[in-house]
C-alpha cells in the first residue's frame, strides 16, 4: 500500500468521492464538506465536516473491527481521506432505530424521542429516485437485492453493531437514537460494513441535555452544525481537555 | 339465528356498515354503493355496487371455507346484507401481489402489469390518518399490532388464499393481480378472514383482454364501473347465460 494514490474518480455521492487506486482491491474515499438533505432538496456546506466525519467514521469502524465486525476500513491517509477495501455495495440501506425519530415518527405516528419497545431494523431499497423505499423480505427477493442468507447476516450484524455502538456512546453521554448502515461484498464475497458511520448517518443526542449532535441540525436549521459534529469527535477521541476539566 | 336483526350501528367504513345484532357473537354487515379512493380524496357512488360486492365476497368466502380457510362469513340475508361472526379486527392490512400495480409500482418503480418473480406479501399498519404505512416484523412488534405467531399464521394463510383464488379465477379468465385481506379474532382467539373480498379490495384483470374489472375503474376514471363489477359476479356465479352462449 506504499504510496497509494488516487487514479480515477469512480463515483461522487452526497458527502464523499470514491477513487480507484493503483491497487484493484482498494479505494480512496474523500469526505466532502457538502451537506444534502431531503433527497437533494436542501443543500449546503458545513466547513470542516469532511475532516470530522473522516475521523469519526474511522474511529467507529476501528471500534467495530475490535469487536470482530468486518468493515471496509483500512487506513486514514489525510484529514479528509482514507483507504478502504473495494466492495460492491449491496443496494440496500439498513436503518437501526432505538428511539423514534425522522421518517419512522412520520410514517408510524410515534413522536420523536420516544424509546421504542424493541430495536427496529429497517431495510430500504437504495434508490434515490424512489426515495429509498422501505422493503420487506418479499420485495428484496422480487427485486433481487440480496439473498435470504445475506439479509439474515446483515440484520444480525446490524443488531450487533447497534449494541456495540450504543454501549460505547452512552459512556460518552451520547444516546444513539438511530443510524444507517451500508454493506458491500469484497472480491471473495465477504460482506463488510461499508460507507461511513458519522453524524451524517446517525442520530446522536446528548444523553443529558437531549441536544442534537448530528445532521438534524442541518435538516432542521438548528445552527452550530460544525460545533456539534466537533463535539462528537471530541467525546470519541478525548481531544478536548477543556471539556474534561469542566466535567470534574 | 332465527330473526336476526340489526340492533345498533357500531361502525361505518368506506363501503360497509357494521351492526350489532341481538346475538353477541354475530354482526350484520351492510354493503354500500359508496366508492372512496386515495385516502378519502376521491368520493363517488356506484349504483348497485353494494349488492354485487355482497354476492361476490360471500361467494369467495364460501370458496375459502370449502378449502379449509376459516372466515367470518355466516349467511347472506338480503341483497346488500350478510351475517358474519363477530371478530376483533387485527389492525393490519395484508396485501398479496402477483403482478406489479398500484402502490407497489409507485414505491418500487416496477411498471404496472409486470409479473413479479415471486408472490409478494405486504403487511400495512391499518391507520387511515397515516395512510396505512407498510410495516415490517420489527414495527409490528414495536406497535404491538400482532404476535410473531399471528403474523406467521396470517402470512401463510394469505399465501394459501392467493393460491386458491388465483387458480379459481384464472379458469374464469380473471387474473388476480393483487388483493387486500383483513383478519380478526373471534371470542375464542381464533383468527378468521374478515372484511370483504371483492373488486373493491382486489385487482381483477380480464386475463385475455387485460381489461380492469375492479376499483381501478373508479380510481382512474375508466367508466363502466358497475358493468365491470357485474361482469366479475357473472363469471363467478355463472348467472349470465348470454356469456356462456358466446363462449361456445
Amino acid at each position: 500500500m506504499t504510496g497509494m494514490h488516487k487514479v480515477k474518480l469512480i463515483c461522487e455521492g452526497k458527502s464523499k468521492k470514491v477513487y480507484e487506486t493503483q491497487y484493484p482491491d482498494y479505494y480512496i474515499v474523500e469526505y466532502k464538506d457538502d451537506a444534502v438533505a431531503f433527497n437533494g432538496l436542501k443543500r449546503g456546506t458545513v466547513k470542516g465536516k469532511g475532516a470530522i466525519n473522516n475521523l469519526i467514521s474511522n474511529h467507529l469502524m476501528k471500534l467495530l473491527e475490535k469487536n470482530n465486525i468486518a468493515t471496509h476500513f483500512v487506513q486514514e491517509i489525510s484529514p479528509c481521506e482514507s483507504i478502504v477495501k473495494r466492495v460492491d455495495i449491496i443496494p440496500i440501506e439498513v436503518v437501526v432505530r432505538n428511539f423514534a425519530a425522522g421518517s419512522l415518527s412520520q410514517r408510524l405516528g410515534i413522536p420523536e424521542g420516544i424509546k421504542l419497545p424493541n430495536t427496529v431494523v429497517e431495510i430500504c431499497y437504495k434508490n434515490e429516485e424512489l426515495h429509498d423505499p422501505l422493503v420487506n423480505d418479499f420485495h428484496i427477493k422480487a427485486l433481487g437485492l440480496a439473498t435470504d442468507e445475506e439479509i439474515k447476516y446483515i440484520t444480525e450484524t446490524a443488531l450487533k453493531i447497534n449494541k456495540i455502538l450504543s454501549e460505547y456512546l452512552i459512556d460518552l453521554n451520547i444516546e444513539l437514537i438511530d443510524f444507517r448502515l451500508e454493506f458491500g461484498k469484497d472480491n471473495n464475497g465477504k460482506i463488510l460494513v461499508a460507507d461511513e458511520i458519522s453524524p451524517d448517518t446517525c442520530r446522536f443526542w446528548d444523553s443529558v441535555t437531549k441536544e442534537k449532535l448530528d445532521k438534524d441540525r442541518f435538516r432542521q436549521d438548528l445552527g452550530n452544525i460544525e460545533a456539534a459534529y466537533h463535539e462528537v469527535l471530541k467525546r470519541l477521541t478525548g481531544l478536548s481537555k477543556e471539556k474534561k476539566e469542566k466535567k470534574k
